[in-house]
């Protein structure tokens, strides 16, 4: 699986290779000469899958990666110079673009700590401040990851009520969706009942941490959003020149649902880690396990010891708190070996 | 070679598909796990590749797009926020990148008309400005295209005269290299010859032009401007997430030279066509055929007659000039049918 | 004057005290408490003033310099993010305000040639570049200084004219008014025709080279581009605390037309000084004189040895041009003094 | 005091006029001319001034207004676009600048609760984050104000120990100090103890709320550090034409203490005020009174009952407290009616 000395690696979904199928679509797209930035072929199959999928007011544009998409998605929400994005304090946006959204976007953000890395909308309404204070940034956006980073699901009616509660204040919500395959797939709905029905406004798409190979895409819901987007898509430095072989990898997972095959996959084996472990005595999972994703606490030792023969990361020091995660390809073989050695590493 | 009803393709060098090499290099990195964000060993081969082609102090941070190379390139050169960068007018970092240099990068682009869109040492003393007008931003970076937007080649003398002038006063030298090869290839010299020898201090590697698939590179010649460029790279939207895949193409375009081989190509049947219309009463080659490109200006008719057959763009519309390109899969036939064509156009 | 060893200062008509009848507004407003911000009677009596000489759609903002205000100005005009400007190469915002325009904004300036520093209809249309083209950024305001950087005078007509153009375009036009005052006096027209019925959407209304103390205005003349205004004040470093000491400057010089007062004056010391040398062999007057300004070209060793006695810009040092300023305290004598000087200087 | 319906204002201490030592240095500077920009003689005057006060190592920069100058300030310290700044949540940069520090300098705050509005070095420790994760901007500044937010003072120790904390870091330490006289006079040191001693890098130096009419300053405490100002002044809107005139008005409060006699003044009323209400049950005095301000909580009742007759802030409706500030022309009269209706209100 990897190569040595680690046994297992359960480190990140976008540690594995392209699903099989989405090679092949490249494969496939490689052939004779196409227009480049979008006026191909791939790429009109691509908008017709995501509007089959999202509704027909949903616009997608192809991005290069998941900050490019974050970044190119708020950029078509924000009008004014003194405009703000609400937000979780662990949100992928704050803490793990190198400041990408305060340098590109010039933007602040308003972050809100929160239990499960789920915002509320009594979190939105309590960050709305003052609209006649004109000392205030003033609040236009609320950004959420579905997945959040925590592992955990928004339910399509809570994502409603933050819709709701963002419209009704003169703001869109924006879903940061690097692992929104896992969400649907774990809710047991569609796409569009998670993002279209939910009121949701713009969309990054994840696709490498779901079998893709390079390559992301942007959806816009709202149709006065997306008029710009052209423009800023190459301004935002996300403009692939040969977009075929992008947008034949998205389509490569929107073609039969594919995209929830390996979403259901890399949950199930997260569930079977789960179980695996919730019984031992010293280690305990921190949130639920609602994704691809398992947080556990454990002793200082037992990480250690484990962490010379599996790759994966310590999300916080300071608590012993770890992350492990599953992809389309965890295999449950991995999963049995990773439980046993976990359960010998924790008893000592 | 293209969709109906168009019999030819001499618009871009990325309506291409990728060399087949380098989708085989896609495919055979398609195996097990490989840590992301370039802790993989394709990007460590790529850049031992890269450091045996340009000389030891070369750094290769790979990236997503031709404008996110430059961009994330300038990023490194630019540090005071009142630097700025000479570059010619008609330089695609002025033109083509939807103000990307102003609104990412916040700087200010000191353009200078050309002859034939190359920059000489003259024009960057005459835009040297007064260093002690605090009114004033400082020129830091010289920035040129080779090839240029005109199709045109320096010569290593002249990009090292460049770079000279450049460091003489203070400044560093940028290549926005999305033909990098092709220039080589003309010029039959190696890349450290031109790049490191000459004295460029950053160089935009690119590879979709060349039969890449996705991706380009942005390579550091000076240590010290390395430095902040895994942060940056983050930052500026142009870190790949499974970053192996971007190196395999790379890394396919450098083995044996088979960039080399592509360029060369590419720039023959640019001869070819330039030599099969030269003696054609009525039309005017613009500029030395020295890469992959011809440059034309013909009688309206003739032009309007031709774009109904085949795809390529009008360069000015003001003196009837236009754009051919070919690539690493232009055949000889290709070429022969075209020449034909616009003879028979042109004579009307 | 000034103190030795210069006999006379024509350099610049910020060299100047305040008149004293704006040093009495101060003084005058020095009196008890009043509240921050704008929310004071003298803040209040300036807006009646400003909208009594602009109409009553005029939203004046009280700003702190000059850069300030043009760039409070411009960021009321731009709202997508691959807006650009265009302008005269010779704009101040694109010469000698350090890149603020690019770095503060992040907005290209598509500068223009021009033989006198005025910028015509057919120079906008010339720059509209491709709407379509989403590589391209796209034109949105239109930028000229009145007085321009020349020292020449736009009429109204010539204003008009590019209003209109700007708004058949989907434009705004700005007017950088640093100098507006003297464009007034010297046309014989009212603020109101020469700005508001000529069509000007946003001014940038300058003081202190007309005998302010410290501080500017931005004028907006179509509210709903006002709206913002507050919040971005405060953001672009514009918000005077203590308001009502800059407005009550501002009051004085709108009191009494004592604005058209001072720039008449200097005007015709600008005159007084062109119809002095006029006739000189080995001087050439480089363009009309319609303002405060006489820019000439006159032998290298005259201008060494005037600049021995006087305080004066060389302009172009490549033509031996310079520019001799005159201000509202500039005396009928210092001018003949200094005409005699010039007169011996160039004669050898 | 101020106008009807009030009887009296402790809203703010830039509802101020100016003190009249100010205005008369103003008065002064009026006179001839002077080279602009700074070139004059009342900027030497302070320049000299302000090393005798900071030390010889001491740059000045005379800036407009106090977001300028923590806007100006924060521009020299910061170099790399992924450096981030840590400061209390409480911080003006942070709460009321209308994003400035995000749009303007596009760098990301690391935003510290506390329990008085003071950071401690251990604060500053836990947000160092992870220098080799790529991912994450990097702490480069401190920012802490002095006076707090809150009325509080750090004491010159608590100041070197935030400076040490930082240097060894590899970071600078900025100080706000928009009522740094009010600390400097409460703490009963000199500004050189305060700052310079202390360790401090660059501070903003207020002005306006200590009497003066218009215009701060920065005071940058390392050479190194001061190198780019002039062009940053230019390029940050912070630079005044005819700079005498900000010039004479911080001349003036550094003669003879000024400064030091209006800050004492002001602080004496606050805690005049503070005693005057300190037993009274049902009010609590929030924040211990260390400068010119009085932060109380009392029933929402008596704060409506009071705001019917006097100016000033709500600071948090959500626990009814309260912000009182007092100024240099705040009398022990206005202090002893204000405290007898606090009295009255609050016992209702």
């Amino acid at each position: 699986m990897i190569e040595s000395p680690y046994v297992g690696d359960f480190a990140s979904d976008n540690h594995t290779k392209a699903h099989p199928f989405v090679l092949d679509a490249v494969a496939a797209a490689n052939t004779g000469h196409a227009p480049a930035y979008g006026d191909d072929a791939w790429t009109s199959r691509l908008i017709d899958q995501i509007r089959s999928e999202f509704g027909d007011q949903a616009t997608p544009f192809v991005a290069l990666n998941g900050t490019g998409a974050n970044m190119l998605g708020l950029s078509l929400m924000l009008g004014r110079r003194y405009d703000a994005i609400i937000c979780p304090d662990t949100a992928h946006i704050a803490t793990h673009e190198t400041g990408a959204t305060e340098r590109i976007l010039g933007v602040k953000l308003i972050t809100v700590p929160t239990s499960q890395g789920k915002l509320t909308p009594e979190d939105v309404i309590a960050r709305l401040g003052t609209p006649e204070n004109i000392s205030e940034v003033q609040p236009k956006v609320v950004s959420i990851s579905e997945v959040t980073e925590l592992g955990t699901c928004y339910t399509p009616e809570e994502i409603a009520a933050l819709a709701e509660t963002a419209h009704a204040n003169g703001m869109l919500l924006h879903v940061d969706g690097a692992r929104i395959a896992n969400a649907a797939a774990f809710l047991g709905c569609s796409l569009r009942q998670l993002i279209t029905e939910a009121g949701v406004d713009v969309l990054s798409f994840g696709a490498s941490k779901n079998g893709g190979l390079v390559g992301e895409a942007v959806i816009v819901l709202r149709p006065d959003l997306a008029e710009g987007g052209p423009y800023l898509r190459r301004q935002m430095l996300q403009l692939a020149s040969k977009m075929r072989f992008v947008s034949a990898q998205l389509s490569a997972l929107l073609t039969g649902e594919l995209w929830r095959d390996n979403a259901r996959h890399a949950n199930a084996m997260a569930r079977r880690l789960a179980d695996g472990i919730a019984d031992l005595p010293g280690l305990t999972i921190r949130w639920p396990v609602e994704s691809n994703a398992v947080f556990a606490s454990l002793p200082a030792g037992a990480i250690e010891e484990l962490r010379s023969r599996y790759l994966f990361h310590v999300w916080d020091a300071t608590d012993n708190t770890v992350r492990w995660m599953t992809a389309f390809d965890t295999s449950p073989e991995d999963v049995d070996a990773f439980i046993s050695d976990i359960r010998k590493a924790v008893k000592g």
